[in-house]
């Protein structure tokens, strides 16, 4: 199924790649024991079903209002999954209530900082997961992927609850003012980052980019909730679809690779 | 910190792409509620703490072996984060028992087929986040997506082990061949996939490209387990640094974007 000249274009740049690698060099950092202080939180030894949790329809502006100061507490993907997460606890309580908000925070600036999936997305999809039927959880997971990749961030709604103030539980004392909108076209933190900085000129360590990563945090909690109530309702339709460009690579390359990304993110068209 | 000539080449291609979007279209797909019937798992109403959980040391080849058996059950992800709890419940328990194996399995192909963070690597660190402090998590997820990035997979243990028939939790009658060796030079699941076939010529749905993503998965749960015991034993190291050409570039582009991702697998050089 893989043409020899294919492989040959399939990935910009590979052959010249050839024998580079990445330089690694032992770091002087030798991490200590942080376990022994550490104690069983739950008691239990009746392992959880392996089903999704029941769900209960919850509110987008409280969810925005809570994501929002997860992003601040400890990051993006902890402020998604904690928003989510938390408003399940308060509506049903139970099996959420023993799946630590923290476990999620390692997604932050796209997993460690590496800049891959964005964490907001990855606190997420794990919460969907929660409470989603397996048959069901890619379906909902890749639309919210492929809706984060069009729409303009931050939401004009968030902006708007930002310049008023009205994220009401955010601990720091973060900007109040308007933020340009972009479209990041991919899934990728790092995408997602360096298009808004191109286009604001408001660098990585700023708190006014921080700042737009906490409204985007706050939107995708919203277009999560918003997707989780139409599902509990029966009504959650998939509407997503990649772009005719990429469609047009897949009808080659569809085996070649996996992914849903827009191929002209990072290859040239032939 | 941003020169307006770095901004109009820090991205390929960015111009062009002005206007073009994703194409949308309505499916006819409509998700039916799966909620009624389920139950809540754990009758539990006191919250569990925020803080890790405890660790005790693991056995590398055991973990190998589930990882293998959770790959061909329910992808990556799931292989993954099932292979490191399902040792810690049988090893500590308590906690551990109540985080669902199936809450990560979303992350499979890169995030339900999107190609983004490999599965196996999102699995581990929800793993990792469980156990490790919060000050560490960091440098744990840091460190084995940096490992990931540069070595050849699947393992020559993963692929003796497979082709020895010693994968004996597996339930699916998987591949007990030879099979070549690729480095991925990113923890992006397309590129691992891309680079893997464009090699060895075998394409996406094929068991054998399946089996090199089950013994990966093996691998990258031996390397998470590794690096938690020695982390448990206060003998971590944090070694991977970005290669040379890629520090060059954040030498300028640090604040421009966020991530530790080889610049030049989707930039050209400037």
């Amino acid at each position: 199924m893989i043409k020899q000249a294919d492989k040959e274009v399939s990935r910009r740049g590979f052959l010249k790649k050839t024998g580079l690698g990445l330089g690694v060099a032992v770091g002087a950092l030798v991490l200590g024991p942080a376990f022994a202080s550490a104690a069983e939180a739950t008691p239990s030894s009746t392992p959880v079903a392996e089903g999704p949790f029941p769900y209960s329809k919850l509110d987008v502006t409280e969810g925005m209002v809570r994501g929002h100061a997860g992003y601040w507490k400890s990051g993006c993907s902890y402020g998604a999954f904690y928003a989510i997460t938390s408003m399940l606890r308060d509506k049903v309580g139970g099996a959420y209530n023993q799946v630590p908000y923290r476990m999620m925070a390692w997604g932050r600036g796209g997993g460690a900082n590496w800049g891959t999936l964005c964490g907001a997305l990855t606190g997420a999809c794990a919460a969907i997961n929660m409470a989603a039927a397996d048959a069901d959880v890619n379906k909902l997971v890749s639309e919210l992927l492929g809706w984060y990749s069009t729409i303009p961030f931050p939401s004009a709604e968030a902006t708007k609850m930002g310049m008023a103030g009205a994220f009401t539980l955010t601990e720091k004392a973060y900007p109040k003012i308007d933020l340009i909108q972009t479209v990041s076209e991919s899934p990728l933190c790092h995408a997602s980052n360096a298009t808004w900085i191109a286009s604001s000129g408001i660098p990585l360590g700023d708190d006014r980019r921080k700042e737009r990563c906490a409204r985007l945090t706050a939107d995708v909690v919203a277009k999560t909730v918003a997707m989780l109530n139409d599902y509990k309702d029966g009504k959650f339709v998939a509407t997503f679809k990649v772009n005719e460009e990429t469609e047009s690579c897949l009808s080659c390359h569809e085996q070649d690779q996996e992914g849903k990304m827009s191929c002209t993110e990072c290859h040239d068209p032939h």
